[in-house]
């Protein structure tokens, strides 16, 4: 079972997802800038992880904070939530992670609740939202893991597994894992996602681990596997799912959707509602983080690329709602039309 | 101007590509053997110049042969063609260097020759061979050129440079490059084409060289790219074209044909008539090369995905003729339907 963050006294303990999967090195991160540098830097990634880890980073920022009035501490929850804010632009599972530390904070203030027990209370809330984040993941791997047949196999887009949330399931590796307690034989195809290689990476390690059939791709050949007839369904994860159902998810996303819907293929979208940004209308209001270049350019020290190359390094990219069959929702399953089904599921 | 292979006095050399864009060394090749080993192990890549190292590797070995007797270097002839065939299996290239080798020792054979005017004979066919690859990409490149509007920005995949051809202009890039002898302005989108980074180190390399505008880009930011109106052309090289137009191409060139189709954007191959296999009715029977899967799971000595990994590592794919609108060779662009304007080629 894998939890790649959690709250212990010490700190916010971590799993360094950089160094997998040569390495399995857990990091006690013991300020909130601590934290907000483990999100920023890759730590950890994957949007329900990234909003687990930024209530625990606002936790400690409390927790830390030496002063006894409830004003200054509301002025360092304010300071501590825009240095969070500022680490990635595109998850908007970190927005929503602030959005709901601060109402809380606002309802104990409120409440005329001391210092020390707002601090309390604040750890409690952000134990909260990790352990509903991964309840949610147990739901979307039973709503999704229906989806798929016995048998099938599925290919998947960088990691969102236990390493992307916070723990135990995942999103889209949890409909995998969804379908093999429900009996059914699964097996993987990882795309390897350059270039920070979430699936060669992560999802690769995570699948072995748990004993599910993966084998690794380079991004390129999955034009081929599917035409080839091996791959009978798509199942990604999300960064932020606009209200009308466009989806920003890992750069390549929306290329294997484009082959998928060219070869008859299911293509699923697996992601709590945290993920389901509804202020924001359509895929092109969602900001997308251009990362440094030498992601692209190097691995570790090896030079791939000549000096002085222009290069681009989109993190993300936008899937329009058409090419969506489904969204795996801890609330059920959307189909289109998004803007409606999605509206439904936060009004239950 | 770059020539990545040569015939010298000494043996043929050759510019190890392996260690490019980081270092330019090169080797001399002295017996046949060294030549398979080189193409076998990616010293030289690409179809035509395949082709031209596999005609140098022939002349090579019928050179250094001792004997005296025309029917024994003929059987030494059917031995080292036999090492060569051996080596790369997808570019037809290759077989048609051995072929034509073949039929020029037969003519001299049958006139008569001594073995030594048959091994300088030998070798003046393979420097032809050379040359004519040559003229063929010059051809390819003002043909393809005319394809291009001035200010057109052209995605390509692997490298289909003048490092993969005899030299000079190339394939996909001689394309470029005669656009740019045209006068008009054009730029690069270069895939950086995983798992051999042949676009990375390569295509951006010799662009840089030749001063023409090149963005690197990962294989999966094609469709993003495409989808934001960067892209108004791609071109590609191939290493196989059946009689009706099918072509087999580096890994993920079937994937950029799929998006160029949904997006509206012409998808050009180029290609000189020696990589068009009329013997090969579809691309169904073009065979696919399957490659090392240390390929894709290390960089140098870095390993990048879990120890014990299945993997697949397809070196090319099968773009079917509807996605192609045109096959740019040296005798003019060729247009659907293929079976005919091929074999209308073949019969000028």
């Amino acid at each position: 079972m894998i939890i790649p963050v959690e709250w212990t006294d010490e700190g916010v303990r971590m799993l360094d997802q950089r160094l997998l999967p040569n390495e399995e090195t857990w990091l006690m991160l013991k300020t909130y800038n601590d934290v907000a540098d483990g999100i920023r830097d890759m730590v950890i990634r994957g949007a329900p992880a990234i909003g687990v880890s930024c209530a625990y980073g606002i936790a400690l920022g409390l927790k830390n904070f030496v002063g006894t009035n409830v004003d200054d501490l509301e002025e360092e929850l304010d300071y501590v939530c825009e240095v969070l804010s500022k680490t990635r632009p595109t998850a908007i599972n970190l927005f929503w992670a602030i959005d709901r530390m601060k109402r809380k904070f606002a309802e104990l203030k409120d409440a005329g609740t001391s210092v020390t027990d707002i601090k309390a209370a604040m750890i409690d809330e952000s134990k909260a939202i990790h352990e509903e984040d991964i309840e949610s993941q147990r739901l979307i791997a039973q709503f999704g893991g229906e989806l798929l047949e016995d048998g099938a196999s599925v290919l998947t887009h960088c990691n969102a597994g236990a390493l992307a949330t916070g723990g135990v399931w995942g999103t889209a590796l949890g409909v995998i894992r969804g379908a093999k307690d429900q009996g059914k034989k699964v097996s993987v195809i990882a795309d390897e996602t350059r270039p920070y290689l979430q699936g060669a990476r992560l999802t690769a390690w995570e699948l072995l681990k748990d004993d599910i059939p993966v084998t690794l791709i380079t991004d390129n050949q999955s034009g081929h596997v599917m035409k080839k007839g091996r791959v009978n369904a798509v199942v990604v994860g999300s960064d932020r799912i606009a209200a009308n159902g466009d989806v920003a998810n890992k750069i390549g996303t929306y290329m294997v959707a484009v082959l998928a819907k060219q070869h008859g293929i299911p293509f699923y979208v697996a992601a709590p509602l945290s993920t389901v940004d509804m202020n924001c209308p359509t895929g092109d209001d969602i900001p997308i983080e251009e990362r440094d270049i030498r992601e692209v350019t190097h691995i570790m020290d090896i030079q791939l690329a000549p000096e002085g190359i222009s290069v681009g390094n989109y993190a993300f990219d936008v899937t329009p709602n058409e090419l969506v069959d489904a969204i795996i929702t801890e609330k059920g399953v959307a189909r289109k039309p998004y803007t409606e089904s999605l509206r439904k599921m936060f009004e239950e």
